[in-house]
């Protein structure tokens, strides 16, 4: 069974077709700037050269259809028919309460989709697009919906309600719902694995371009520190994390903001740019402050503490932890922050080894034998979850 | 030595008479409803009979008089000459990046608590009136300022400073200040004492109608839960604690609420009020709570969940924790928060002692003795503080 991965972005798609005896992937590759000028696709087959192709690509529906003719393709291609496509998995950013599992899309599951627009203005109207464009080129083929919140959706309610009037909760669904849940489930399963523990407590950090760590007691989330949009918790790229709410209202009132001005603010100009001024990217942030810049130094620092301070509160909410997981972009490759992250957790029992942590994009445990809690880095592949869990709706499991 | 403590609100004034030698309060009382209708002054004199006065009191000035006049009373008076007040202490809340520790007032110190309006609004206003009306009917008599902000200036950058533009910090001071630091203060250094350590790593918990946990290592502040204003952190009575920034512009432009509006939201309407439905008050929800009311219930696991989420951050921040203390309001009352806290923090070597925790507004240690982290509750003192620290300054020490 080969199944077709997409994960849709307002001007990008990412695409990677697996082959699910084995899962391995056939084909994979991204097209960018759609819509935009200088649109273009880059392919890369398993086996073959990658191809560049630059054309104009003015919506999600072109897109899919030159996705299409390039696995096609005589020359680039993997398959010889689209009927070797037997499904389609689209990663879906927000699915409110409804969805705690993923699903066969059908007219009810898009419209539900559509209706938490307004839950995820940015992020669910492109997966509605590649929907769509699906449904026009690929007719009949059978799609899923893997959600980013799905995962979080066993938190409690003392842990999912914030301290606002509960009116807001009733009438706007303000709560939290969790996000790079698909990520969070991926490494907690294979982390619960090489415990050998199914019901063991799993503290799971995906620390990448956006971040969020997630408490997971015996494959169930209790708390996330990512909320009700991707904005809360952990410093991010560009993103402010947890400040104090009345931050907010002092600075639009100060500057004459409004609040789209203000999250704007918060989610492109914060984070570790907002800091450092340097960048949003940790490798360059590193050179900085390796070079002696003191606002890069401090910006490494916050991000650190903040993964502290999380990776703390929830070994509490969790009442002790099993193991921790690094995983994503800066988990998977910052040997200096999991280092300095881990020196923090000499009062959990953590029995660092610092050889073991002294690689990159690896799994790896990176405690040394004995240690009462156990790191681990773990690759995270929220593409092969969603391929999977396509697998399993396709097959009726 | 007498010291006069005063504690002043935008339309209240509370204060305290220190005889220092054996730090004994002489007589203290509540001015309420300044400038409104109704206003009444409350006066307990030591050893005597309360005593109630309903009067026109339309300012600071005239409360200030209203009280030295009853403490010069010859029957509810606990003085015979104004002479005899050596010295006034000033609570302060807000004393910027300016002030580390209390300082004898001057000119230049009146200035900058005036400048420091801006990050404090509703706060600092009442107690510059109240400086200004000792000045004018105590002329001569000493004067103190007691920051809450003070303890916590030991904060480093990485602690302080939010993910947001540099820029913000520079144009307006935007970082973290901490607050009730005078209750952390002196309820961390009775621990110290308790413990016979100075270098001792300890989390105080100021549980009342406002309240923050600060983290301290030797002395000294490492982090703080209320931040850039009283808002941020823990659940409170009206306040709504931690959230996703984005809320504060998602509700703002759902409800057409301007910056002044969503503050009155998140101050005055949200917290434990907020998701009950019931009342601020942690006695109420309780009894609501065991009448079977939902929303009681799951605000006090919120607020639970709150507290245990910080001591678990602030471990983690401090690797390891000698003792957590509980103080003010709610943490040296309510029993079964504390109880509920407390079954969380197994994983800390917490040996909790359920029979010595069964006791209200004592100083009592409530873990077994051997127990690897000690929990404590100890009454704070703010007043006998600012008393102390007035002494000392007008002592020249």
């Amino acid at each position: 069974m080969n199944i077709l991965v997409l994960n849709s972005g307002s001007s990008s798609l990412k695409y990677q077709l697996f082959d699910m005896q084995g899962e391995t992937v056939m084909a994979k590759g991204l097209v960018e700037k759609i819509g935009l000028e200088g649109s273009e696709l880059t392919h890369s087959p398993a086996g073959k050269d990658k191809v560049n192709i630059v054309t104009d690509i003015p919506n999600h529906s072109v897109a899919i259809e030159l996705v299409i003719s390039e696995l096609l393709d005589p020359v680039h291609g993997v398959i010889r028919d689209m009927k070797e496509i037997n499904a389609v998995g689209h990663r879906v950013v927000h699915g409110g309460q409804t969805f705690c599992k993923s699903c066969l899309i059908d007219t009810n599951v898009l419209a539900e989709i559509e209706r938490l627009v307004e839950l995820a203005p940015l992020h669910n109207p492109p997966t509605i697009l590649a929907i769509r464009a699906c449904e026009e080129k690929m007719h009949g083929v059978p799609m899923v919906a893997v959600f980013d919140t799905a995962f979080h959706q066993t938190m409690p309610a003392y842990t999912y309600l914030y301290g606002l009037p509960y009116h807001y909760y009733e009438k706007y669904q303000v709560r939290r719902y969790g996000f790079h849940g698909t990520s969070h489930r991926f490494v907690s399963a294979r982390c619960s694995e090489l415990l050998g523990k199914k019901d063991a407590k799993i503290i799971t950090c995906h620390l990448g371009n956006g971040s969020s760590i997630a408490a997971i007691n015996n494959g169930k989330v209790l708390d996330t520190s990512m909320c009700f949009t991707p904005l809360q918790g952990i410093l991010m790229g560009t993103r402010c994390g947890d400040i104090d709410p009345a931050i907010v209202t002092f600075l639009m009132a100060k500057e004459g903001l409004d609040p789209k001005a203000m999250d704007d603010v918060m989610n492109k100009e914060s984070g570790l740019l907002g800091i450092s001024g340097v960048s949003p990217d940790m490798r360059y942030i590193e050179e900085a402050a390796a070079k002696g810049n003191e606002r890069a130094a401090v910006a490494l620092k916050v991000f650190e503490k903040t993964v502290v301070h999380y990776i703390g509160a929830y070994a509490a909410e969790l009442n002790g932890v099993d193991a921790i997981v690094f995983t994503a972009g800066i988990g998977e490759n910052a040997i200096n922050a999991r280092a300095n992250i881990c020196a923090n957790l000499d009062y959990l029992g953590v029995d660092f080894d610092a050889e073991a942590n002294n690689c990159r994009g690896q799994e790896v445990e990176i405690t040394r034998p004995g240690s009462k809690t156990r790191i681990f880095a773990i690759p995270t592949n929220e593409e092969l979850m969603i391929a999977r869990d396509a697998q399993a709706l396709v097959q009726g499991k």
